[in-house]
């Protein structure tokens, strides 16, 4: 992962009427002049400065461009850096990149900006893996989401909980060196205090995957219910709506690929629609085998039935949510159900209460406050093994277990804390595994 | 089309590891202070200065970025101009952009950043067509021929052409002036002499066209020969070899909407390559009805048969090229026909020579001679309505029609030929047309 030399790679994506390449490493500033042409040399220019020139091809002009020159450490990487805002083709991009590569760059991995950043500790690794997130965010809860954890604050709640676990460890660590004089130097129900509260920490953020990962990607919804219940009208209505509201900045056009609505700043996306939508014109056993697995894939489900009908006998896992809907209630007057909503798909009645009901089962209050929540199946993977050695610590105290076993225990929980920021990965592999699913420019 | 304030857009394109959203307009600085926090505000800041700190809605954190300050007039529009280089996400593209919509900016129209380019004399109106066309070039040739117009040396030979025919009517209008005196001022051979150089120059550019609309989008090339001749083959063997070179710089997918390959920087498209494929297994009649089709369409014609086969009959229209081929040449040692390439598709002989034959029939010596070349329809159409005028003006000083007229004639050019760089345009709505087909943020 960390080898060395100048590195470039587009920074932005192309077909935009400019395109950044982005130059990184000891050496990237000569290596631009060797291709630069303009009013002075940019081994002359101070850090932070733009300058205006051509990037030649010996004689040949390919193209005008903007450098913007920052000296180390004073860049994204920590290293001497270079920005070539170029005209946005993919030829001329291209073009500037072999050009350089000839000067003694090469053409950077994918990640390997953010594994410098992240080598140079600019950025920890948690935060390295925000910016991936933070590009991906289409919804202001999943863009909060991952800023959070880019600026740190994620960070600094693990390096916390991480110092009060070695904080423990060096009172245990205290006790084992006298231990031969067998003296209980640590107070043992202050002990369990600090592993009480610090397991609860733990605790709180691995359960704050389901909200994180929820947030992130997109809250899985399911609309069930018997044929003609209007479960497509309902879906038009969601989604058609926002698409009115997105028809957004001109020239960003989203591609739709699944059905999706973005609802007080939360996605939720509509799962296995075609299959769901296919219910109503296939026979029953089908039908309901189709009902089965939507509600298993979906954490909210929307069950809805006519005012005649009744709704569909769904069970529920642990944290999935039901909204019962009754649908054409502009039909009726009588409003019998207490735990319904009452709504018209077609008519436009009661959705506003229904998109409410999508948002407020999204807690949302701890992610607007910038506390951490944590979204990412790494770390999420991290938290459960420290939990489970801070659970095995606890019950080792509990039993009079011996020191030495208490401590390992601990420091197991710590490795794997540290492991979300990178603190405590040693090895490269593991590292690369992570930088390299970044994107290139990165 | 020229209305002022600040204008904003994403002038890169989004979903690269940064975006770029540029701010441009009187007033750009401070509209941007009000949502940008960093260790100083920018109006503090100098001109090609780049500063880091956060985007801000409020107290709440919109994205960390890199801004620049460009003051006026040094700035591609020549307008006070900040960019923003945020990371790469629509959501925050969006947010960005209606925060400073807030502060009084407003979304620029496709184009409006040239627009006032062009509009405060930094670019002319074909340099401005350039910049579009550099973006979507995507082989050398048609690259080096945007770059030629982008960089003005299109536009001198253009401004040369209208002086040359601005002194000729300065002439004739010394004898206007004089007239009464009927006084012959100017040389009526010497008059002649000027009118036939400047016209023969017209002729030469407008002849351009040809060469410059293959070389910008592409040299049309059809493929025609008898069933099983092996046409297909050729065709993969030819646009393979390229897709193996084009292998490109990770990252840069290219969607292969149609079959084109790059042969010694000149793109060559094959046209209706379907259809042509098809006849293989057609009916005879609608084989031939495909081929005719082909043919029409096609700058180039491969026309291609077997050893012991003929040659299709092909009636080649004003400019066409006929390369003739014979396929399975490995199949035979004898090489009977004089004027064909001896080919194996399937063996790879020959094919080389044939690239070679395909990229000679484009003449390019004065495109890397830097010479102008005519490029864009709307260039193309403007110079033959100049050349029509030139030549009535040739006709009536050699029938001695009035001065007047001739003088006439002569103005008709110049207004043709100031269209092309646009000094010699009035109409806000004609300026408006040609901006608005531009891209956004350029």
């Amino acid at each position: 992962m960390f080898r060395g030399g100048v590195i470039v790679a587009p920074a932005s994506a192309l077909g935009g009427a400019i395109a950044v390449i982005r130059v990184s490493g000891e050496g990237s500033i000569a290596c631009c002049d060797a291709v630069f042409r303009g009013r002075k040399p940019l081994k002359e220019a101070a850090t932070h400065t733009i300058h205006y020139g051509n990037i030649v091809d010996g004689e040949q002009v390919v193209d005008d461009v903007v450098v913007a020159v920052f000296r180390a450490p004073h860049s994204y990487t920590g290293e001497e850096s270079v920005e070539i805002s170029i005209h946005g083709s993919r030829y001329i991009a291209s073009k500037v990149i072999s050009l350089l590569c000839k000067q003694g760059a090469r053409l950077a991995e994918p990640g390997e900006f953010s594994a410098r950043a992240f080598a140079a500790g600019r950025i920890d690794l948690s935060q390295a893996e925000a910016v991936a997130d933070i590009i991906a965010a289409d919804s202001q809860a999943a863009h909060t989401l991952a800023s959070t954890q880019m600026r740190g604050s994620y960070s600094e709640t693990l390096n916390e909980l991480r110092d009060r676990l070695i904080e423990l460890t060096a009172l245990l660590e205290l006790e084992l060196d006298f231990g031969e004089e067998d003296v209980e130097f640590a107070d043992r129900s202050r002990l369990n205090d600090m592993l009480c509260q610090t397991t609860a920490v733990v605790k709180r953020l691995k359960e704050s995957f389901r909200t994180g990962n929820a947030i992130r990607n997109g809250v899985s919804v399911a609309i069930i219910g018997a044929p003609n219940v209007g479960k497509s009208t309902l879906l038009n209505r969601l989604v058609g709506d926002d698409r009115a509201m997105v028809s957004d900045i001109a020239g960003t056009t989203r591609d739709t690929i699944e059905e999706s609505v973005v609802i007080e700043g939360i996605r939720f996306r509509f799962v296995d629609t075609a299959g769901i939508r296919a219910t109503d014109d296939t026979l029953e056993k089908m039908g309901i085998e189709r009902t089965l697995k939507a509600v298993e894939k979906a954490q909210i489900v929307i069950n809805m039935c006519e005012p005649t009908g009744s709704f569909e006998q769904v069970s529920l896992s642990d944290g999935q949510i039901e909204i019962r809907v009754v649908n054409k209630a502009d039909t009726i007057t009588e409003r019998e159900v207490a735990d319904a909503l009452y709504i018209s798909a077609r008519q436009d009645i009661g959705i506003d209460l229904l998109r409410s009901a999508l948002a407020g089962s999204i807690d949302t209050t701890n992610l607007y406050r910038g506390e951490a929540i944590v979204s990412n199946l790494r770390h999420f993977e991290a938290l459960e093994a420290a939990y489970t050695a801070l659970t095995a610590a606890a019950d080792a105290l509990a039993n009079n277990i011996s020191t030495e076993l208490l401590a390992e225990d601990i420091r197991v929980a710590i490795n794997h804390i540290g492991e979300i920021t990178g603190g405590t990965i040693s090895s490269d592999s593991v590292l690369h595994r992570i930088f390299s699913s970044f994107c290139i420019g990165k």
